[in-house]
Formats: C-alpha cells, sequence, structure tokens
C-alpha cells in the first residue's frame, strides 16, 4: 500500500518529488510524514473525495481536475480562517491514466503550479492503480491560534451575512461543460435556452468557474479575525445557508437582490428558474460567514484591501429557517433547497 | 463535498456521530477538526487507500473491512514511533452499500470497536456515494517528541534487524480467502496442495490474518526509544527489507532460518515455494526495524513486556543490497521480489 515497490517509487519520484521540495515530507521517501506545528497553534484539517462521473467527468483535463481536487479542500480551510500549510494525496486512478505520461504530468505539474501559488506543499499519500476507478482524496491541513478555528456555529442574532464573490457561477458552468461534453441535445430545453443566449466565450468562462474553483486565499486571517461563523458554500447557497443557520441555531434574512452574481448572468436574472438554479447549485466554493454588525464597517474594508470581493446579503434573525425576501421583504418560496447526495 | 445535506448529515450522525464523542471533531458537525498538537510535539501523518477489486473482495465483510482500513494505517504509524489519535475516513461507496442501514452499521460499529481498542478517535471525513466504486481512504496522525519520527533511513552498519509477530500469514490467508469465495478450482495446483494440508480451522486462522491484520500498538513507544530506522511490511518481507536497506543506504543479511512464520505453516517450510511466497507475500503489517547491537538486549526486554513478539532476523551490513542465508550461510535467491503495483 505504501511506495515501497521500487516501481511505484520511481513513479511517485518521477511525477510528484519536483513538488515535496521540503524537509517535511521527507522527499515522498518514507511511509508517513513529520510536521512541525508551531507552539500555540491548533490544526485545521479537512478532506474531501472527487470520483469520476460524481463530481467530475471522466474526460475533463487532468490538469483542471489537480486544481479542483486541491482547491476544494484549501476551500474548506480557509473558511475556517486558516491558511493552508500541506496536503496528502491519495490518487486511485486507472492503468490508462497511471501509465499516461502525459496525463499524468500535466496532473502533476497544474498541481506544482497551484500549490505554489498557494503556499502549501505536498507531504505525503498514496497511489493505487484500479480497473475503472477514478477517485482522487485530498487531505490538508492549516493552522489557527489554539482553540480559534471559526466554527458554523457563532452567528448571533443581527450579525450581518457576507458571500464573497459571485454566486452560480458554476452551475450554470456546469451545463456548459455538459453541452460541450455531450453536445447541446443532451441539456432541458430550459438549460439550452440559457445557454443559446451566451456567446462561446461566456460559456467557457462559466465552464471553467465549475472546472477549477476559486480560491479565496487572502480571505483565511480576515475571516479568522472578523467572523463569528462561517464555512464554503459546496452545495449550493440556499442548503448552506440552512446548514450555518441551523448549526448556529438561528435564522437568516437574505434579501434575494443583494446576491451577487456573475456579469454575464446579469441578462438571465429576472427569470426565475435561473435564479432559482444559481443559488442551489453548487461547487460555488466562496465563503458564506457573519460578522457582528459593528465589525462590519472593519470586515469589509480589510476584505477590500486583501481583494477578495465581499458582499452582504443579509442578516442573521433569532427566528429559525433562511427566508429570501424580494425587493418589497416579501418572503419568496425556493423551489430546491440544494443538492444533496442521498436522502432516508 | 462536505456533509451539510441535510439528509447526509442524519447519515453521517448515525453511524459515525458515536464515534465522535470528543471536542476536537465538533461532533463531525463542521467541514474540518480542530487538534490541539501539544507543545514540543511533531505531527506524524500517514494516509492509505483500500479499493476493492484490488485490496479487498467485494463481499468482504464490512467489519473487517472497516477495521483493515483503520489497521493498516496505525500500522504506518506505530512503525514509526508514534501513537495514533485520530483520524479522517473517505468513504467512496455503491449506493446498495450507503443504504444498507446492515452493512453501514456493521462497518460502523466495528470501526468504534477497534479506534476504542487502538485508543484513537474519527475526526472528520466526507461520504460520497458512487455508481459501483468502493473506495475507502483513512488519513491518520500520531505525534511524537519534536523532529524524532523514526525514518526508514537511519540503520547503520553492525545493526540487528527485527521483525514482529509472523510472516507471511497474510499471503497463505489470501489464499484461504480466494478458496473461500471462488472455490478451490480457481487456484493454482500449488496453492490448492498447500491448503489441502491445513484443517478448515486453520485456514480460517490465516484468511482472519490476511481480512484483519495485526496491531503492534504497545510497541510504538519502544520503536521510537530504540529503532535506528522502521517501517511496515506491507509488500512482503523481502521487498520492503529492501527498501528499508536501500533508504539506508546500507545492506542486509537475513537468515532465512530465523524468519519467524506461524506454526500451523511449520510442517511446509521444507517447501522453497511456500518460503519464497511467505518472504514474499504482502499484508504482512508486521514491523521491520533496526536496533544498534548494544541496544538490543534491552529492546528486546521492553518488547517482551509489552507482549509483541520480537525475532532477530538477521544484521546490517555495509555492501549495499539484501541477501538471503542458509543455515550454511550461504546465499540463497529468491525468486519473486515483493509485490509491485506497476512497473515501467
Amino acid at each position: 500500500m505504501t511506495p515501497s515497490g521500487k516501481a511505484e517509487d520511481r513513479f511517485i519520484q518521477r511525477y510528484f518529488g519536483p513538488l515535496a521540495n521540503n524537509s517535511e515530507a521527507l522527499g515522498l521517501h518514507d511511509d508517513a510524514a513529520q510536521i512541525a506545528v508551531p507552539d500555540g497553534k491548533s490544526l485545521v484539517v479537512s478532506t474531501d473525495t472527487l470520483v469520476a462521473g460524481i463530481h467530475f467527468f471522466h474526460n475533463d483535463p487532468p490538469a483542471s481536475l489537480a486544481r479542483k481536487a486541491l482547491r476544494v479542500n484549501v476551500s474548506d480551510l480557509v473558511a475556517k480562517g486558516s491558511t493552508p500549510k500541506g496536503y496528502f494525496l491519495s490518487l486511485a486512478l486507472p492503468e490508462a491514466q497511471l501509465r499516461s505520461q502525459d496525463w499524468m504530468s500535466d496532473f502533476a505539474v497544474a498541481l506544482g503550479q497551484d500549490q505554489k501559488a498557494l503556499g502549501l506543499q505536498i507531504m505525503g499519500g498514496d497511489t493505487v492503480m484500479t480497473k475503472d476507478v477514478s477517485a482522487i482524496t485530498i487531505c490538508a491541513f492549516g493552522w489557527v491560534p489554539q482553540g480559534q478555528m471559526v466554527k458554523r456555529s457563532g452567528a448571533g442574532v443581527g450579525d450581518l451575512l457576507y458571500v464573497t464573490g459571485t454566486i452560480g457561477d458554476s452551475a450554470i458552468g456546469l451545463w456548459a461543460r455538459r453541452a460541450n461534453l455531450f453536445g447541446l441535445d443532451e441539456l432541458t430545453g430550459f438549460e439550452q435556452q440559457l445557454l443559446a443566449c451566451l456567446t462561446e466565450q461566456e460559456r467557457t468562462q462559466l465552464e471553467l468557474s465549475y472546472l477549477e474553483p476559486p480560491t479565496n486565499l487572502p480571505a483565511a486571517d480576515i475571516v479568522l479575525n472578523f467572523a463569528s461563523s462561517s464555512m464554503d458554500i459546496s452545495d449550493g447557497l440556499s442548503g448552506d445557508a440552512a446548514t450555518l443557520s441551523g448549526a448556529s441555531n438561528v435564522g437568516m434574512e437574505i434579501n434575494m437582490a443583494d446576491i451577487p452574481h456573475h456579469a454575464i448572468l446579469a441578462p438571465h436574472l429576472e427569470n426565475e428558474g435561473v435564479r432559482a438554479r444559481l443559488i442551489t447549485g453548487g461547487d460555488d466554493y466562496q465563503i458564506l460567514c457573519t460578522v457582528t454588525s459593528v465589525r462590519s464597517k472593519d470586515f469589509e474594508i480589510e476584505m477590500a484591501k486583501a481583494k477578495v470581493a465581499v458582499t452582504c446579503i443579509g442578516k442573521i434573525v433569532e427566528q429559525t429557517g433562511v427566508r429570501f425576501l424580494d425587493g418589497q421583504q416579501q418572503e419568496l418560496s425556493v423551489g430546491a433547497n440544494g443538492f444533496d447526495h442521498f436522502s432516508d
């Protein structure tokens, strides 16, 4: 299981050795990594698995896959107020991909570029050759001052609710990706109509949001210093807002008109179906957090300095549940409630 | 990806909530765990993935699978001199298993029992429903005094070479498992002949060694205090001995007659084919380590006190490579050199 076979060792050294130029990973030559956590810090750890056919398409570019696998984990840590330091990569891939120098080297080079841009290091991992399974698990870690990780719980009545970036790019990006891979005919009429209104370039831009999630790295310290509660939006704003408010045992009022969407989609926001999709679709990897009203101006100033776009979309209220309000403060009903992997 | 869907949250709480009664895992209600690493300690981290059809059979008992997934990681940490503290579980399983209350609860209950016996805690994870993929990744951690993780490198000329437990139980156990699942006809004549000499009870005992690896938990502190180099044997003694000596840039002389094997197999050790299989088969999860000769007696005494069987099987020499010697100190050639996941 561990990389002790000579061929596996060569494989690891060829592709991932160049990414492990730190003493803690022991050049990926050992069974474990040894990591010095600074005194007074708590470790923050998150793990996410991507499976082909569920989280990505079998022929997604390996470079995009590498970035997505890393970023969905970085996103979790940043939303907890922790700057990522390192990660472990478990690759279960079919022989065709493991043996393809092009595939593997596209994957490893992109991973190397992204870890450099994001300031973290590969520390170890595991490689398994499978018959047909493609599953990529990353377990990433960072630290925070002892006990200060920003939790989902912690939102207080009167706090303001913020999101970073724009919401729903990825939801429409997924339509563009499917159209690109399988043709427009595989989409619903509704999806086709929207895509038909977009230029080729606009579709490609949204598709990229789906393939390669954003990172809000500079936000980590600001979330740590200002947020009363925080999480990343991975299952849709609507569902994740319910999760955050549930964990904090409070309610939320969200002003629909204040939710930021990509400029490309501005002409389509009158369409209620599109709007519902934007707030229930997954894969945003933006931050959803709360800040006390007295600190909100400073929070906005710090985020602006760090060049992270933030928008106040509502507030925390006592009555539990999430309510979406229109311009007249009337409650709107939102059809789907985020996606669920399974129900029972 | 994170457990934010309500149904997924209920699923996690039902099966894994009872395993997370520690404040650091936040009851598995958050996107990340927050872990306090004691001052002056280095974190030691290892990760291993088990994939159905590669590392286990599709219909292996879920309780065995849970124990194996946990123990292969515990084994890595113990061999590094670190007592395991916690782990992250990434489950990618087909709908049929995720929806089977029997399957899931057998898995979770066994995992809970094993983590209790081994003194570590679940800290978080990820659950993905797949079409047909079964992949279980555990990322486990513990700590050691700052910078003192026992590495593969570090063996010095003159050091004695030790193994814990017995070698090759699992290699024959795998034959027994295959015979049990697919019938004797699926085995080679050679394999059938050996199995025919064993009683039903003996086969079951070896099969269990394959399904549920041993743990040498009490050895962790002793390895930390005494071993100059160490690793766990997962790819066969022969191949892993080559790995350890290669990493330490030394050679090894191993006395074939000193290698400890299970008493059940004693009548068959005259058979060279059996012996070769015992030292090249995988999945032993015993410790292979070196100790300076001056400290070897104390090492043996401490291991005896901790009730961990250890056997000196050879010594470290200057000339690189691994040489297996017979009773007359003549070198024997060993056919296979451990198994490799892939070659190039």
